[in-house]
């Protein structure tokens, strides 16, 4: 190899590699080693027969067969955003039984939504166009650590909200708020961010009635500039238990502050990466302008699948499935925990999520759960998997509490799941201190 | 809407609208005008059974199809990394007529490649990684414009460098080099980018015995930090004359200084978006890293087609009649060329490519094909739509030729190329100095 070295720039030479990865090769290298830390989806439930309808359909019409295989446009397929848009309108009409508002509003059309390679790309892209090194994300924690390292590459501060049965408490992101003030940060403060469904990693979701209150407080909180909030609702349709509620958009009438995040990784397939974003006007515009130089459009193809699907019933009928598969899983997790841990409760708790793919851990304080604890290295020779939580809060954030996991039950077996949680449990009660 | 900006960042407040984009406009909103503008590939031979076979086949195989609708890694599917590499390693082998170098080495491998959203994603993170704003990219004129787009939007300041029918001259790229490192610049220059098969927009090719010397001039002048050399092969597959020449990795056997991209767009369909460069391992890690962050993978279902077609045979078969089809259309566009212009031959003058989608034009210098100009309204006017041959060069090169033209046979048929041309010289005619 060449002795000169490459001139990288200031964001390549701050970059770091994600600890995450040596996590998944772990995961992945191992077959013996249950991985209840990937975030893979459920594999014998992947839409096989329902893709090969959707293309044999699809291929039917010959315009739209050409269309498909064609350059699109960077924004994406309209009729996609257009169906995108009617579905969560009715979505959010149901989740409020009826009227959404005195007049009705609501900020989702086709014109507001730019489509991406799954919600992630714009997700990155959002960062970009609003983050300079320095400015503040204000993220419930523990949150999704992939996103926050993505924030973190962009030398954006990640300040911790924290978050309750309820997810994000709202009184600690005010007082945040009104901290960052009387310290004149609050020029910097860009955009609030939360998985408002079935959290990752918790599994909890934002309590109905804080819903409101969070666009009202970002509102009052537009002093310098408009303090946006990002809602991450990946995981909203894989609800295995209860109703719906509405999203933050519901509240956010003129579309002037919310951006929703979705994805049909999750409910359909995560090798289609397709995922899109609503958001107010004025940031869509540089966002669709940033996404013409990333890649001037996502693949055609891959649209056109998901349009056919959203209209054939297929994904519908899909989701219906996948909800019975996930909910028996997570069941089965919930109820080995139970059998495993349940007499341990006053010192090991774990989260009852409604829906998602997480469940989230807590052990006594003086138990570290980290990658460097004997804890960890004791599970990884018992044969189990997990994300330790101190990955689930942003680096920078020294207090972060270090006896948490997260366990995924999205990708292993309702069996494989049980026998993980039984593994994990005997490396817990091994690590208990003697009660 | 909120009286309140968004405090948009750094990048999004410098990032301007690119001028195509009313082109593109244009092209598709109003059918009466035949756009000789747009790049989008030709209709009617998208591969449309070629795909639904590779999809059939591809599904009867349960573990390939589950694959294809999971989560990939961020680098992408191992497998076509590996063909990708076998191809380009026996295309350079061919295209050298036997042994490669001495040791018959070659720097293509499955371990060296990334597969990504189109080439264009990762033409997009190379800048990414590799350029800080006031950073130098050395770039033949005319070029991509698209990509000086996206690299202006790092602030990155583009040298352009003279090319001639045999493609960049690098006499004049030592000079610039020699005059950079007197003005103490040298530092700032990361890499050197072209088009090095049928450029866009001239069509034109990087001449055999200029290969060796650009590697080597890179090489040479790796004085502060080692100088890259980003060859974007996008059209080397579409050749219709003429033998193909080895790339410039051939002439970086250990893979230290060159980047090829190469994509499936262009020779297969842009509704896939699947593209992929070969990089230098160092300069890789960083581009996998990067990518973790805005995509952690492109999707696998895309990726997965590509392999069924490379290993079926039915991507070499479906070349073979892009060839056919494209070769007819190039030359439908040359002879009406030559027909409407060709008494006209001292003061208009077109480039004759044996490969790729464009064909470039000279006018007279007095005459001017800028977007604001009474040529271009004109043309407009006529019906006929064409790429300003200034937008071709860099924002900031003031002395930029106005009177060029790119012409596109892609999109139009045959038919349509020779009438958007007979329309288009009626216009020339018209705006010609009497001679």
């Amino acid at each position: 190899m060449s002795s000169i070295p490459i001139s990288f720039s200031q964001r390549a030479r701050h970059s770091v590699e994600a600890p995450i990865s040596y996590l998944m090769e772990q995961g992945i290298s191992n077959p013996d080693i249950i991985s209840l830390a990937a975030g893979l989806v459920d594999q014998e439930s992947l839409p096989r027969e329902e893709i090969a309808e959707a293309i044999s359909h699809l291929w039917k019409d010959p315009r739209r067969a050409k269309d498909a295989l064609q350059y699109g446009t960077t924004p994406g397929h309209h009729a996609l955003r257009g169906k995108i848009a009617d579905r969560l309108r009715d979505m959010d009409r149901h989740a409020l039984k009826g009227t959404m508002n005195a007049d009705d509003r609501h900020p989702a059309t086709a014109g507001r939504i730019v489509l991406g390679t799954g919600s992630q790309q714009l997700l990155y892209i959002l960062a970009e166009v609003l983050l300079d090194p320095g400015d503040i994300v204000l993220g419930s924690a523990p949150g999704y650590f992939v996103y926050m390292g993505a924030l973190a590459s962009f030398g954006a501060r990640i300040i911790p909200i924290d978050t309750d049965a309820g997810g994000m408490n709202l009184d600690h992101l005010e007082s945040t708020l009104v901290d960052l003030e009387r310290s004149n940060l609050l020029a910097r403060v860009k955009f609030i961010y939360d998985v408002t469904y079935f959290n990752n990693p918790t599994g909890l979701s934002l309590a109905a009635d804080r819903r409101r209150p969070l666009v009202e407080l970002a509102e009052r909180w537009s002093k310098t500039h408009r303090l946006l909030v990002l809602e991450d609702a990946a995981y909203r349709e894989l609800r295995y238990h209860g109703n719906d509620e509405p999203s933050l958009l519901a509240y956010d009438p003129e579309g002037e502050r919310v951006i929703y995040a979705g994805t049909f990784s999750k409910p359909l397939a995560p090798g289609i990466r397709t995922g899109y974003i609503i958001a107010p006007d004025d940031l869509l515009e540089q966002v669709i302008r940033q996404k013409g130089h990333h890649d001037f459009g996502s693949a055609s193809l891959n649209q056109q699948l998901v349009l056919e699907m959203l209209e054939s019933g297929a994904y519908d009928r899909h989701l219906a499935t996948l909800r019975k598969v996930y909910s028996a899983k997570l069941a089965g997790m919930l109820d080995q925990l139970d059998q495993e841990l349940g007499n341990e409760r006053d010192r090991v708790r774990w989260t009852m999520p409604e829906g998602g793919l997480y469940v989230w851990m807590e052990l006594p304080t003086s138990l570290s759960t980290t990658m460097d604890s004997s804890f960890f290295q004791h599970a990884l020779s018992s044969g189990v998997l997990y994300v330790p939580g101190n990955f689930c809060y942003p680096d920078t954030d020294a207090g972060a509490p270090r006896h948490c996991l997260r366990l995924s039950f999205g990708h292993q077996s309702i069996d494989r799941c049980r026998e993980g949680v039984t593994r994990l449990a005997g490396v817990i009660r091994q690590h208990l201190p003697s009660s």
